[in-house]
């Protein structure tokens, strides 16, 4: 299989898994979506399921669609990263640049699918979060071993896959992207992929998201011991878009280390 | 296969999809119903196991269910719509017309087993829900974008499932439906399919939804500083029932077009 | 195979159903239990799984575990109701006896899993809807076309099946009862068994439930306007044990005709 | 297959197992993480999905992943625990050394993936949830038989697996985890493994688990009807770790006694 083919079918399914990732996420945190609010296994639900079409979509090349699974196979003393794609330097380039121009593209049809909710939304923190993760308590040494660990479980146990025979197929794969959301997720939001968090983050910081720079208005108040006007201050003031490029090397860096390691260990245990 | 044999088994799996689909809707949003607000992700899973169900009951033609699974599998470069219907104008015919009568039908059962929930609801916006879509925000350029890229989704991977094997069987598609419904459902509520919003949009025209045209009434008020009355307005005042015809064009335009584009990039890169 | 096997194996599924179907309601209505209010979709898969485990434990007479299924075969022009198991009166008897004997005995020991939440709680109707179903807005009628509906999809659904091959196994049959919970489940519950709302109903009936006749306490009141006491009425006083037999003929006879209709259209389509 | 073999391979599959499923936990209870307060359903598939990824790493070894599973299949009348490892005294001790170590490995790495919201805490009951059950109402005897009968279930169901063939593979007891956690659950928090409970709290008591002892400080308050200051009391408090011993008993005995009841009654019915 060629260069192109390989990029062409890993774009493809890195674009649909992050087009329904960044879309659950779209669904639940803008405003006026009709998933509002949804819940976090909703979240988990969505990335899974999101995994799900990819790996059809990829199916030619094995469905990686995420370096660290690139990285991990590498690293389990495999020769093929799928059949009749022999592990080269070339065939590497193919993989990661799929993933990661796949995963932009499917921000940017995210971006596209919840466009009028874009516009609409005030807060920037939640635009940002659509398309890259972030930690709840900002401590990137504990947010890097968060990452290598859930990294770790995902690459593992899809290297395990090839031992048991179920008929599951790419719902084997999808299950364990749900558990591994609704399990570890919670301190980093589970990149576990450096292409699902970095293709759309520069998404983000490419996108003409229009910051909501109106001027504060004076409001009337109803709440309260009697009616009078105040000033919303809160998302009204304008504000400048901050893709936290500061944070946007540890769900590079976590997952990449997760999926080596899961790699090594599944060669000497598996 | 002949034309009969097409349309009823087209229209049985249809009805029960949209049975099952407009159903959980209605346990959703109409008042006093056990699954009463029950969240974003219950409604997911309805339609999705909508599906899985009505897949099965159409298993001899493939079980298309969605004109825009139809258009796609033709536009896709296949000779057969399934095994041995080969892709004829009256075979098209007998899928569309079961199609649109199933959903007709399937929403009228959907009436039925919901009569009194429909009787007691006040709030006309809720019943036209459970029959048909409609935007969080209406934009008809950018709800029909949503649309599209949705059923773009849907069809793509269904097409792609055949190169997979699993033996996921009907549950495939289910967990796919149910993915788009989380991740892509925001903004419009996931229509992905012409016949699922028009021929329960017609049932809601039809069917005799009385109009909670009673008169205000004025009741008791014992929240607040004392006892009184109040004359309670909202849902109160007569409504005509509004189907919504206005956007009755995106959720049909939509899917066609998304499952069109789908077939064609199938055909060119599966 | 012989009565008594056929007998303990109905009894066996069925009783897992029950137990784990009453449980997770107990779960969610019952003070102090950890999924207290955790949701219709937590009850659609609890009684989902319920199906899921029973049909393992009942595989060697095809899991029926509901004579609206057994009744549903009988319709449907087959000869058998499983491998070795023709369809004659005494094979009938042997299914329905032990689905209603396994549905009284599997309410038994959800009651003895939540003893400690039973004896805690006051609301004599939460206990009764851990047991047997009970409509939102009591109508027969319509209530009847409600449970016919919801079984009709249950057992064609199941009977159409066989005809598409899936690894699927039990998970089917759980899915489609966690499909046919969220959709149809909304005005009375989804007995959809015969078995499984009369059984438990009688369980209710006979089982030492204590109605909490305590005396009316005085208590603080500390919200509101001032501290002081006041009568708690509701639910202290004491409460006749209702098991609400008036509606019990509902969900039997309802479940009988869905699934006879479901056999005879099945004969016909499938 | 060796000593060491059996010994590796059950504890990394129960390592991943606690891992996810202490992280589940941790996500939902944990003050500051992104899945806080997401509900029963949202624990129950964290493990389920725990169990699955388990499964598949521990495949070589039958995945037993817990004690009642390994009692159980030695009084179903088995000669084996998997392909090519007979029941012997030494297996034995090498399934549940595996499983003991494994347990307390992974509480351990669900605690650094969690670090930060660890030390965030302040309710030390929460804490203890993450690691090991407990009772909503106390009561060792009740609490008991709870634990026998989600037990029996568990490893029934699971002897029954081998009679009903699917495609599931691991799937199928994971699903049926996600059922006994939302239908039996409740009570006590379905440990239904001693290794699940006994591990996780050895590590609990031997983590450096801060209690938070730091001095009552006086924060601003700004709600209510004017600024000032008051005393923060509530879990600052100095807090001795308690790990609830005098409980522990309870999740072993339990799931011990009902593992063994579904190997002797497998051994006659199935």
């Amino acid at each position: 299989m060629n260069f192109g083919s390989i990029f062409v079918s890993e774009a493809l399914g890195t674009g649909l898994l992050i087009l329904l990732g960044a879309g659950v996420v779209a669904n639940v945190v803008l405003t006026k979506s009709k998933g509002f609010d949804g819940g976090w296994l909703l979240i988990n639900f969505g990335w899974g399921l999101g995994v799900f079409a990819g790996v059809y979509a990829a199916y030619k090349t094995g469905a990686h669609l995420n370096p660290a699974v690139t990285v991990g196979i590498a690293f389990s003393g495999a020769h093929d990263y799928a059949t009749g794609i022999p592990i080269t330097f070339g065939n590497t380039i193919a993989y990661l640049l799929g993933q990661m121009i796949g995963a932009f593209l499917g921000a940017c049809a995210a971006y596209l699918a919840y466009k009028r909710h874009f516009d609409a939304e005030t807060d920037a923190g939640k635009k940002l979060a659509v398309f890259s993760t972030g930690p709840e308590i900002r401590s990137y040494g504990w947010n890097l071993v968060t990452e290598i660990l859930a990294t770790f479980v995902l690459v593992f146990v899809v290297l395990a896959f090839g031992h048991t025979p179920t008929g599951l197929g790419p719902a084997a794969v999808a299950l364990l992207v749900v558990g591994i959301g609704a399990s570890l997720g919670g301190p980093t939001g589970y990149a576990i992929n450096p292409a699902r968090d970095l293709g759309p983050r520069i998404a983000h910081a490419v996108l003409p998201m229009t910051s909501t720079a109106r001027k504060p208005e004076r409001v009337p108040v109803t709440v309260g011991a009697g009616e009078g006007t105040a000033e919303r201050e809160e998302a009204e003031a304008p504000q400048r878009k901050n893709s936290d490029w500061s944070y946007a090397w540890v769900p590079v860096v976590g997952p990449l280390i997760g999926g080596a390691l899961a790699g090594l260990i599944a060669h000497l245990v598996l």
